[in-house]
């Protein structure tokens, strides 16, 4: 396995773009992530889109309205974790030699999807007819009644998301909330409002990867890859203890852990798949980052806000930034490449060394979805 | 880069199974290829699915069925190459050492699909606003007119496939057609008739590929993958000569090819890409199987048919066996399996030892397409 970098970044603004099409958005940030990268681009040999519902070919529509013909692409789809995987592809490619430049980017418009999936395809439990909420609800209430957890956490955690994403660029909201509008929102799942959940996006993120061999031929600051893991979920049951921490997270970062060589407290930096509010606290322990049934501690003593021992989504995560699914991991991956090189402004965690990107696809198999790649990143 | 074979394969039977959901098509097919393979199937440690418009998580879907739950999973879509590039990234992972047994599947129904693509998503060549048969014609038109092709040739083509059927279980249609039957068919766009012309297709197609490090483990004869490789399509301009061979088909055979250190002459059966007969008559030259210009004397000489030099679709092809869009990339290696083991009872290629397998993605690149594979396959 070669070690692979991140050469360069790029991603639009999140938000609602009715006006344009999925492929400019995709093409808006490649290019930028190619500019970045310093490679002309065609030196990339292999590129991976990550989509859900932006239809056949979706990449190749995107690089063909830059002239980017020829090159292999694969479209991939693992729900939310599409740009995830798309991003592990790419990083599989150049490690194992297949390609010394590769791009990874994800794509989804959302606002004009139209009309809901089938039922059989949407990311519902069949086992429960639980919608995804419904799921983080019961969640919610498995760690409330196990640990102690209380609406407050989760709300704090919107209040911490949406806080960061004042200072990012990129986000869909630049707005802040307080403890008790986050609670006094819509209820969408009890005890999950409106104000917890992820809302609806569009938008475009790339990123350039490279191998040692050509690093620093274009002279930019650089990344590196340090582990990156692809799994998928394991069936949940009726008798699952929904308070402990899920192992769809849980065993890609044990895997990426130990392929770079770091332990949960050499993180710096982490931006997480906070679908929901509920999402992220349980992430915390599923990453390691506490102990089990310590996640509120994390969240009452600002351990990850900016300026905490491990800030978590500094981009203001999906909660804020805004999920556009296949889009999304990519997005993570951008934010870390800034945060690590220094570039964050406005909402840089400093002298951030190690930083970790955790993004899951919920789907059929419900609280333990389809999809979840976990990646560990090391400034140079 | 390991070596890589093919320890097992199985797909369910092509044709329209209304009463049946994708997942199950899967399922049968996964199940029979794991089965023929010998391995248990918690051996393996990567799935990529491969999919058109089956929805997001097939791939997940259809594993949590046979309760194969937490191995990573990749749904990949390549327009009607999706089969292929699932193949193609289950090659790579084990070449590669990052699995020792991988499993590549596909599955499409499309008997049911609600309705048609939104036009900015389909196959349409956006410059030129036409659909694939009308791509088809226009390229028949361009064989007509530079080599002396006539209309007769693309069904020979036709009446050759559907021959082979005959000989094929798995085939939707076992029923032979006259060249005059083929040239009298429905015109879809001149000089493409109905019969020249795949039909809508439901199934499913797996293959379970490992590294040389645990070959023999199981007993069962194994085929050996020499090459493959995956290409995308250049943009096609109003001045390119279209009696041409694609470059879509030609730039990955050559690349196959090379990996395999086998020339064109060695090749004992083919399994192309006949979507229409049109394109499998170019793609004799763009392969390699004759000199440009000479397509139709492999036709008229039953050089490519059963018995002859260079047999190409015992299967049925596209045109007879059917196109499920995900499956068929992985049904052709499930034929070029069968034939190299010496299994593919009514329609075998006496002492068959390379084959080589082809399937190609139209998109709004047009003639020149998304995706293609082609792959060397050896008898052990």
């Amino acid at each position: 396995m070669r070690d692979v970098y991140i050469a360069g970044v790029g991603m639009t603004t999140f938000g609602k773009h009715p006006e344009r099409s999925a492929e400019s958005l995709g093409w808006e940030a490649v290019r930028g992530a190619v500019k970045d990268s310093g490679f002309d681009r065609d030196r990339i040999g292999f590129a991976a889109c990550g989509h859900v519902r932006q239809g056949p070919g979706i990449g190749q529509r995107t690089l063909r309205d830059l002239g980017m013909t020829g090159v292999p692409v694969v479209n991939v789809e693992n729900a939310c974790a599409s740009g995830s995987t798309a991003f592990h592809l790419a990083w599989q490619t150049i490690a194992t030699g297949q390609a010394d430049v590769a791009l990874a980017f994800g794509v989804e418009k959302l606002t004009d999807i139209s009309g809901p999936l089938p039922l059989d395809q949407s990311l519902v439990m069949p086992s429960m007819g639980l919608v995804l909420p419904g799921q983080y609800a019961l969640i919610a209430r498995a760690h409330m009644e196990a640990h102690g957890v209380t609406p407050e956490h989760f709300a704090k955690i919107s209040v911490k998301n949406h806080d960061h994403s004042t200072g990012n660029p990129y986000a869909q909201y630049q707005k802040t909330f307080t403890v008790e509008e986050v609670l006094e929102s819509r209820v969408i799942a009890d005890p999950v409002t409106l104000l917890m959940c992820c809302p609806t996006t569009d938008g475009g993120a790339a990123a350039v990867l490279c191998s040692d061999e050509v690093l620093g031929e274009d002279g930019a600051p650089h990344v590196r890859i340090r582990g990156s893991a692809l799994r998928s979920g394991t069936l949940v049951g009726a008798d699952t203890d929904l308070s402990e921490p899920t192992s769809l997270t849980a065993r890609p970062a044990r895997a990426a852990y130990e392929m770079a060589g770091v332990e949960p407290s050499d993180v710096d930096v982490v931006e997480v798949h906070d679908a929901t509010a509920v999402g992220e606290l349980t992430h915390y322990e599923a990453l390691g980052l506490c102990e089990v049934g310590e996640a509120q501690r994390l969240v009452d003593e600002g351990e990850t806000a900016l300026g905490g021992r491990h800030p978590v989504n500094p981009s203001g995560g999906l909660l804020s930034r805004g999920h556009p699914l296949g889009a999304t991991g990519v997005a993570q991956v951008c934010e870390l490449t800034w945060q690590l090189r220094g570039e964050a402004h406005g909402r840089q965690v400093e002298d951030a060394r190690i930083g970790l990107v955790h993004c899951m696809g919920g789907g059929p198999n419900g609280l333990d979805g389809d999809a979840c790649v976990v990646a560990v990143l090391e400034r140079m």
